[in-house]
C-alpha cells in the first residue's frame, strides 16, 4: 500500500478554505486545508470537528466561550452545535478530521466559500 | 477552549505500544503512541485504522500485499479485516485515528501488549 505524504498533499493545491480529502477511514475523512484570513461563522449540528494545525497560526473564535489559539502541533475539537469562526492569523496549513460528508460551511448560508464535494487527493 | 499540544502529549509518557487518547470527536479518537520494534500480527474486523507518523520510521507489514514504509508526515489507512503488523524501525511517534473503543491488538490473543482502556491525556 502506498502512504500519503502530507507535504505532497499540501503542495498539490493553493486554494484557501477549500479542503481536500487526503485519506478516508470508515465514513470519516482526514482533510487537508489551506487557510488565510477569516472564514464564516457556522456550526455543525450533527458532528464534532477536529482541527490539527501543521503550520501557521489559527484562531478559532466562539460566541459563547474564550477563543482558542492554535500553532503547529496543536489540535482542538469543536463540539457539535457550537458556533465557531476559524481565523488564520497567517497562511496556515491544517488537518481536519470529521465525517466525510461534513459541509465546510456547516449551517451558514451557501456562498463562494461553500465546498460540498471535496476533491480526493489519493 | 484549550488546545492539546502534540509535543506535550508525547512528552507525557514513555511506554511503547500503549496508545493514549489525545482527543475524541464523536465516537472516534486521536491516539498518540510511541512505537519501537515489532508489534503483533492482528486485524480489526470492524474498522479501518489510520496511522500518521510524526517522527521516526514505521513499516507496516501485510500478509497479502507489499509492506508500507512511513516516515514523518506519512499516513496510511489499514482497511478493516486486513492482517497487519506494525514494525518501528527506530523509536517512532505516531498518531492513530480510529473508533475510540478499538483494541490495539485487534483479534490477536490477549498479551502484555493488549491495552483495552487507553488513558485520556486531556
Amino acid at each position: 500500500m502506498e502512504p500519503v505524504n502530507l507535504d505532497e498533499s499540501f503542495a498539490s493545491f493553493d486554494e484557501t478554505w477549500a479542503p481536500r480529502i487526503a485519506a478516508e477511514l470508515n465514513d470519516y475523512a482526514v482533510k487537508v486545508a489551506k487557510l488565510d484570513g477569516e472564514f464564516v461563522w457556522h456550526a455543525h449540528d450533527d458532528t464534532d470537528e477536529l482541527f490539527l494545525v501543521r503550520d501557521g497560526r489559527l484562531r478559532i473564535e466562539f460566541r459563547d466561550r474564550d477563543d482558542a489559539d492554535l500553532g503547529p502541533g496543536d489540535l482542538l475539537v469543536v463540539p457539535r452545535g457550537v458556533e465557531h469562526r476559524p481565523v488564520a492569523l497567517e497562511p496556515t496549513e491544517a488537518l481536519l478530521v470529521e465525517p466525510t460528508e461534513t459541509l465546510n460551511t456547516g449551517d451558514a448560508d451557501e456562498s463562494d466559500l461553500t465546498h460540498g464535494d471535496p476533491e480526493r487527493l489519493s
